[in-house]
């Protein structure tokens, strides 16, 4: 793929606008089968819909959670992964206004529609249509989907983007147009870019606009996957002075302490609960931890870090056990709050294209860029990413 | 008293200045015991302390909860129990600059010190070494009391202030020096500025400070004693546009219409629970919540009525059960938040001088009065408390 070609918008699009795409996906049948590579049909979009030719994707832990359907209530099959991606817009359909054939975007899980009252409301990047929405798994419009297998049987959408496939269509409040800015190598930029669907915004935004971290600040962040990496990088970027990172897994640290993290947990080498160390570490806790594993003994551990007075904690795991923050109400007294942070806090359609560029300069991007592979090993990609073994693997078509 | 006097500063201090005083006291000798009207010694205020004679003094919910002794570990007797009051200086102690004799004060059970990490913070209102302490019960100076039997036995402090006897011994960060403003009767300012010693603050300045109510917004409040309509208070005098009072005693609704309530739910009279009751009133939720029942069920209902999104719940009340908070982490993503608020998030030495302008002209302060009784009656003030009759009772010497 040249770069002139996205320019121009004038890929093959012309030849398959309307029509129905043949390509190839990589289908779930089932939790925690391995994934099926097949060619299966991608129907045009309709109102307000905008079909996307995918050029990287990646997978993240979320897609994780949903391929071995640890929530019961979310499963659905045949289905298409994959939220985290980057591509071109290969047609659009009525009404869409905001981008065209050709334009370099990025899919957002939580999409913004703009019109809603949350999207009207600066405090919140909510939507009451396209917010993020595990239960959802067809399209808006007619309630039907736009992938079907060869013999006609429907295959659920995922997250509002289904990004394991060669084409997707996806809502366009879920979609970002994204200026390639010219500087350097188009196809590296756009490697880059995928992060920026889900797991780097998620981390860098939370740290920037949930936390608002400050320089010479105190940081700490439990889990050092992808997401946790970007918090401790979007941290590293604003200053902060310290930021300790905790996880049980050492050989994450070496890669950590090259991405600027400063200090290293392993609660099993602690014979203390890792909150006291913390403490100890930062003359009474930090200004600003981050929960990053979905565990909740952790959350308990990144909650009593957090300094008195001033302490916040920021939830992004996804938590699926059925019980309660563990944390009691008095302890809401001593001044350490927490909140939780979908998408980094980011408003997509409205603060993506700025990031990007803030991005692309000011964090390091490449470092979470672990592997690369053809869509077609997808499983194999799984694997690295459960085993801890990559940040991101990026999957190309 | 005569207004004079206290602006002469010249009462009878100079004949009591460094001698112990025999004076009445209100003593709790047990829980849930009447307290029991003695004369009690009460030594000179050593460095850093000031020695008050009470004008004025009431009883809230933290009183009653220490009288029965909820909290085992907290238990101590005899010992003086009251927190809001209002007095002179009768004499202060070494190294006390910022207040003499004869001047008009508030006691403040979650002191400011000025010198600590957190009192030097814009953030919190913590206080290191004075901050509130259900556990303390001596003197920081020499980890004794300053109330004795008149038999030789000590009687313990509670909660920074001991304010059910005609002199009390206040770390001098726990005490806080109001200007009358010369603004009408002396003596009924004094009876006000009693409000403001615990209750009204802890409302108003939850409304003010840790919510920051803003004009045309809705808010709900969950109990209506003392500490719920002042938060009502709050919320009318910042503008808000419908303020929704909750309690299981209707009788309380008559008192909090008066008071600019403009709505009132009562659970028992609802078949739903009481947040799908607000989320129909105001379109989807509250801006602002606020508990102040210490009822975790009704904790539950208050973070369920906030707006998604953008919604605050602000706990004010105590909650003695050990059950963690009744929320879900995942709930956090909704985009409610939910903080405590102790006295109101006011810095006490600070703010409070200036709070105290701020209400005398713009908060109803008399209509919580409801009763006045000599402290011999104190036991009776305590019954009209625990039957929900009275929002406060002056108690008077």
């Amino acid at each position: 793929m040249a770069g002139s070609e996205i320019a121009n918008g004038n890929l093959e699009a012309n030849e398959t606008r309307g029509k129905t795409i043949t390509c190839k996906a990589a289908v779930a049948y089932g939790p925690g089968e391995p994934l099926v590579m097949e060619h299966i049909l991608v129907h045009p979009p309709q109102k307000m819909e905008v079909r996307i030719k995918i050029l990287f994707t990646s997978i993240c832990h979320t897609d994780l959670s949903a391929w071995l359907g640890e929530c019961e209530a979310q499963r659905a099959y045949p289905r298409i992964l994959g939220h985290e991606a980057s591509g071109i817009v290969e047609s659009v359909g009525e009404g869409v206004s905001d981008m065209k054939e050709g334009d370099l975007v990025v899919p957002i899980f939580n999409g913004e529609c703009g019109d809603c009252e949350y999207c009207k409301c600066e405090k919140t990047n909510k939507c009451e249509k396209f917010g993020v929405d595990g239960m959802k798994k067809v399209m808006i419009n007619d309630g039907s989907t736009r992938f079907w297998t060869i013999d006609g049987k429907p295959i659920f959408h995922f997250l509002n983007t289904s990004t394991f496939s060669e084409y997707t269509v996806v809502e366009s409040a879920c979609v970002v147009k994204i200026q390639f800015d010219g500087d350097g190598d188009l196809n590296s930029y756009i490697k880059r870019l995928t992060l920026l669907s889900c797991g780097v915004s998620t981390g860098v935004g939370a740290a920037w606009n949930t936390a608002n971290v400050h320089s010479g600040s105190t940081t700490a962040v439990f889990g050092l996957g992808a997401v946790g990496l970007a918090v401790a990088e979007g941290a590293r970027a604003r200053g902060a002075s310290k930021i300790i990172g905790v996880d049980i897994n050492p050989h994450k640290f070496i890669k950590a302490r090259a991405m600027g993290l400063t200090d290293f947990i392993n609660p099993r080498d602690e014979e203390r609960p890792v909150y006291e160390r913390i403490r100890e570490m930062t003359g009474g806790g930090v200004h600003y931890s981050f929960e990053c594993t979905g565990n909740l003994n952790v959350l308990r551990d990144a909650f009593l870090s957090a300094h008195e007075g001033w302490g916040l904690t920021v939830i992004l795991g996804i938590h699926p056990s059925p019980k309660m923050l563990p944390i009691h109400p008095m302890e809401l007294f001593d001044g350490r709050r927490i909140v939780g942070s979908v998408f980094g806090g980011f408003k997509g359609k409205t603060q993506l294209p700025h990031f990007a560029k803030e991005c692309m300069h000011g964090v390091k991007l490449d470092d979470f860029i672990t592997h690369e592979l053809p869509l077609e090993e997808i499983n194999k990609a799984f694997d690295l990413l459960t085993a801890g073994k990559s940040l991101r693997c990026l999957l190309h078509f």
